[in-house]
């Protein structure tokens, strides 16, 4: 049994660390809840926590990914499709292979945790980033 | 892509339907979030909300479990081992076919999210309640 206790005061988990500019663009954080070698290599458990305008490059993930919205409000978009609104409460499964982003909104955080799927030891296969004119598309 | 939107004033997710008194003494509410089908029969997914007193039965996982405690206090208790505290930000890691419970502390609610994965069609085996005798010995 492997047992963590965190805590914060805006948040479930704490905020983490800042998420690398070549998968993320603005101010994202990330915290790991629960890495592969604890759950019998199956996923990772994280808490992503989104800045007004911060997001996700595009990317596909090689099993799928859920994400569950604790906080805030933002954006889900797959490839050619409508983005849709993410807000407190929201589920999402993401499947396999399909070419998506998400993130907050432009004047509101956006708090998920993600559950990713491990495949041959990745669980995510990074792309160009969400472009201004792109992002500025969805939140018109 | 599966997309839910869930709201209410209390809690993340839905507090959903009454738990089986097969599987839980008191008060258990249980809220599906993710099926197995969407998500490559991996594992499911859902929020467990336990009122004051509420606990599971003693039971084991056959690939193992993660919760994710969002609110309140309780408890998490593997055989022949010292409770340990849940609290809000409490990550929990079980290992798989190791016999444990979890539930609510005697005086407050206590609601995590458990990620529960599927092996051959199944992702828990259910064993006696935890009594009121084991139940009293924690909360001392």
């Amino acid at each position: 049994m492997n047992i963590t206790n965190n805590q914060n005061e805006t948040s479930v988990f704490p905020i983490g660390n800042r998420g690398s500019a070549e998968w993320f663009s603005g101010e994202v954080h990330v915290q790991g809840l629960v890495s592969p070698e604890q759950m019998e290599g199956l996923y990772n458990v994280g808490q992503v926590t989104f800045s007004p305008g911060g997001r996700t490059h595009w990317h596909t993930h090689p099993i799928g990914q859920v994400l569950l919205v604790i906080e805030g409000e933002g954006w889900y978009q797959e490839r050619g499709e409508p983005a849709q609104v993410l807000t407190k409460g929201t589920t999402i499964a993401i499947p396999k292979d399909v070419e998506h982003w998400h993130g907050a909104s432009a004047d509101s955080k956006m708090v998920h945790i993600a559950i990713s799927n491990m495949f041959e030891g990745s669980n995510v296969t990074w792309m160009t980033p969400v472009t201004d004119e792109e992002y500025a598309e969805v939140s018109k």
